[in-house]
């Protein structure tokens, strides 16, 4: 469920930061979570997604999207809503959604050398 | 290291992303990674943090900002440059560094009702 350094695309583009603390009730959430990703995956403008989640239950997932219609119309697919009507009453115990424009995009691997890519 | 649901101010507003894989080296990471949350809180401009890492050792921080000014500030503060470096040469395999205008957040708790905030 990630996407990598340097498979990413030039600016403009769309971020959704989906920020989340999860309730104890796990059931269904993994099963869930891991189709949402894939389903995502298969939406026109799908670019990639980012996500991580601690110990103490706070989790952020980036999705890319190539435009906010791009974003709207994955926002209205009908297995998504029922999903984020379960995600209320079951796994979260609060969220914030922010859709932002990427302006700008620096990569940096320990295989590729060792400058800073945003010193400039 | 967390923002809260509902103290998130009106967008516009900026964000960086900071997508991260970390290598097994541990030491100072700790201490160094408060030090700069700290630092970071402290300069002008400064809205908010969010941060997750999973077991996986990929990690996802998330700092919002009043504008690019304030960001290009905080990015050239000699100790958080300085850190930059030893991140670098230490701490990770890879990072993904983005600039993004926050257009739009909404927020949802349990604790407030119900309804989907992102349906409309």
């Amino acid at each position: 469920m990630t996407t990598t350094t340097n498979s990413s695309p030039q600016p403009p583009y769309y971020a959704v930061i989906f920020t989340s603390q999860r309730t104890a009730q796990d059931a269904g959430y993994g099963d869930t979570a891991q189709r949402m990703a894939e389903l995502a995956a298969q939406q026109p403008g799908y670019l990639g997604v980012e996500s991580a989640r601690g110990e103490d239950g706070l989790g952020i997932t980036v999705s890319y999207w190539r435009s906010l219609d791009d974003i709207k119309a994955w926002r209205a697919h009908f297995e998504h809503a029922e999903v984020r009507d379960r995600g209320r009453s079951e796994w979260y115990q609060h969220y914030m959604l922010r859709i932002a424009k990427v302006e700008r995009a620096y990569g940096w691997a320990l295989a590729d050398g060792s400058t800073d890519p945003i010193s400039d």
